[in-house]
């Protein structure tokens, strides 16, 4: 039976959802509507194209809406909104007037770049980091910056910061909170991070709100705990927010973080009803969390992959369901990976959970093996049934594999004793030490859980 | 309650069961028996020795028994040989004559190397590589050596081969079965390792057993396959047998696959009857296997520190178990790293069950990202179940992470479809693509089994 799918979005959910409806359904119509003007592109690369470290914005565009066309006969429409959908007459309506009549929709708006309700955030010279025109932005107007403001100490605004000080740049990151990364890093954790950043001559004040951004036309400043800080840029890395816009004009009912509630087959609800022919997936979304069985945010790279892929196959009249999730992350700053699992201290005691954490320092390699670079693992432990909830690991080198195996024992609900007793890991020195750095971490836990 | 706990063997496991029957109990008398004259070392790290990336020996031992006795209170007896044990009496007799009581024993001797039955194998310059011993001869011996013959193309052959080549010297690996590293990799993946190995300038003969080694008193040359190869030395990397020395006398059941069967307290039987008061560790004792829930060897060095704690826990008074495996192995051959975990489709063929492969060829980075490594992975799958048995990886970095995260996947018993949609990995361009190649094999591994 030949379905006519229509995805809204062209990101990593987007893209993907599109394709694996393909996949699922040769005789389907399917076709992309997308406000953006590039597509099938990771946002994550942005801050190392930055640098100089990947060549240019073009390198990182996997495929063209031509490639999607000829290869996978999926129609993509680009700098183009959807308007409004009507759910009864199954069809929505574009912002060039249009209307496209579908028998069934994945909704994939991503998020929206949160700014601060603070004075000068207009001013030119302001610019948040989402999308890749947004990138592609900031590279320009670096070649005429010397001092540039990082609002944000998270992930992606550390990873700007990094990249724009390889470019020899002045960089201040002002962040409110005690801490960077905050929420996904305790503050033990968090210090590694920041001597890092700091060694590199970046400079980080925390708890520092910034009061207002100044200038005439453009950035001249940024008064931030009460001191200015001159710049010629400031690059907003204050977080990102579902972008509700079409999914509260269709009365989709929201979670109580703030993203989109939806079920395993990634459908959302409407006043507590299961909506048909509808599927989100991305930032927009609100999952249930492997960690706390409680909703999660999710705004990962690869979780909207996993999260299009279900949308996708279901939209095209195929069959997958997601499930609870770790959400693990990574990220490299100069030659420090950083990497999360599941939930930290803070996050614990945010959704009332008692915790409890084991921690261990060594090298990635067996201690005689040359080369071999710092790692600090923390695992942590729910206090009552000593099930795995979270990891972060902060190393010179196999951050991300070590990850997503603790991510794993989240995922299937692995206590702590078993991790020990039986996750088991490959061995040969210049890889892992013979007990590796997460088993040590994993069984400093079992101590203090005794 | 003070316990006399006697250990016997100085390698991972003893060592290891020492230290935690330790840790489990401050007021045990705890004693190690051995033979060998090093302790506490890993014997992987000897072909990283012979080739000079590790500076010496001497680098590879972790602790002395001076260590043992001021660190931890444990006697470490070496050059003695526990000669027979009274169960009943429970006391064990040495070959200095004497005679300890205990009240609980854990026994590992570890495994022997197989020499297989041809003629020379007495001859001088013919080395097993097994303990530090024989690391310090081959690296003695090599010295006054130009052409090296390597006996066995298994994972310890390889890495040999690799070091010995490394020093500049000629190599030839001679192999009696159709492939390197037969049983635990795949045709394919086999014929990755071997491309690498032969554009080393090592030499590789397959299905060709050795007829005989020849010379007078040192080695002078080594017929194979109906050719003679002069060479100075021959390493035998034939496997190594459990060493039953000890446990044969005592009487202790041994598995179908030659190991002593243990219980999850990995205490031996005697007749079907579980041995009161003896513990096993090691290369000796059989495991279950997570793949196919049946008997396996475990001759790892990881392995053994996992049942060392066990055994060293409950030898203590305390309790432990251990649980089925997955057995993860990783090995470096040059820049190549290579990993698997679980069964092999010729594993699968001995054990009679039908598997079904996934695989996928990608970058161990971002396609974009500079610096990405080939990688090739491989995941199988039981075709009734679809549970995740087994996987292969072949890959240029960050392979050890990888094959850790899917090893989680086999012990728990994982699906492949389970796996596609919900074992979450990190993401970031410089250390893993958005959809990991990991995933992407199992995505071809869910068509396959479809």
């Amino acid at each position: 039976m030949a379905k006519r799918v229509i995805v809204i979005g062209s990101g990593a959910a987007g893209m993907t959802a599109a394709s694996m409806a393909r996949e699922t359904n040769a005789e389907a119509e399917i076709s992309v509507i997308t406000e953006d003007s590039h597509i099938a592109y990771s946002p994550c690369a942005i801050p190392f194209v930055i640098d100089g470290t990947i060549a240019d914005f073009e390198s990182i565009l996997m495929h063209t809406p031509e490639f999607y066309q000829k290869e996978r006969a999926i129609t993509v429409r680009t700098k183009t909104r959807v308007v409004s959908v009507d759910l009864q007459g199954k069809k929505v309506k574009t912002s060039v007037g249009d209307e496209v009549a579908f028998d069934s929709l994945v909704i994939c708006p991503g998020g929206k770049v949160f700014v601060p309700p603070i004075s000068g955030t207009d001013l030119k010279g302001v610019y948040p980091v989402h999308s890749l025109g947004d990138g592609q932005a900031i590279q320009k107007a670096l070649k005429g910056a010397e001092k540039v403001v990082v609002a944000g100490a998270g992930v992606i605004g550390l990873e700007m910061a990094v990249a724009i000080k390889n470019l020899g740049k002045e960089v201040v990151v002002v962040e409110m909170l005690p801490q960077v990364v905050p929420r996904l890093l305790d503050p033990d954790m968090a210090q590694i991070v920041q001597q890092h950043i700091e060694s590199m001559g970046i400079h980080v004040l925390l708890n520092t709100p910034i009061g207002s951004i100044n200038g005439k036309e453009k950035v001249e400043s940024v008064t931030a705990g009460g001191k200015e800080f001159a710049c010629q840029m400031v690059i907003m890395a204050t977080g990102v927010r579902p972008n509700l816009d079409l999914t509260n004009q269709m009365g989709l009912d929201v979670g109580p973080l703030g993203g989109v509630r939806v079920s395993p087959t990634m459908q959302p609800y409407s006043r507590g009803r299961l909506v048909k022919n509808v599927f989100l997936a991305g930032d927009v979304v609100s999952c249930e969390s492997a960690a706390t069985h409680g909703p999660t945010m999710n705004q990962l790279g690869s979780a909207a992959v996993r999260q299009g892929r279900v949308a996708g196959i279901n939209a095209a009249g195929g069959r997958a369901t997601y499930s609870r999730v770790a959400s693990p992350w990574v990220s490299l700053l100069g030659d420090l990976q950083v990497a999360g699992t599941g939930i930290s201290h803070s996050l614990g005691d945010y959704y009332g959970l008692s915790l409890v954490e084991g921690k261990s320092k060594g090298s990635t390699r067996a201690r005689y093996y040359p080369g071999g670079k710092p790692i600090t693992v923390k695992i942590l432990a729910e206090a009552e049934t000593h099930r795995i909830v979270g990891a972060q690991i902060v190393g010179g080198e196999d951050v991300n594999g070590r990850i997503n195996w603790i991510t794993a024992a989240v995922l299937k609900q692995v206590t702590a004793e078993e991790f020990v007793t039986s996750f088991e890991h490959a061995y040969c020195p210049p890889t892992s030490p013979v007990k590796d750095v997460v088993v040590l971490a994993a069984e400093d836990l079992v101590k203090k859980l005794a």
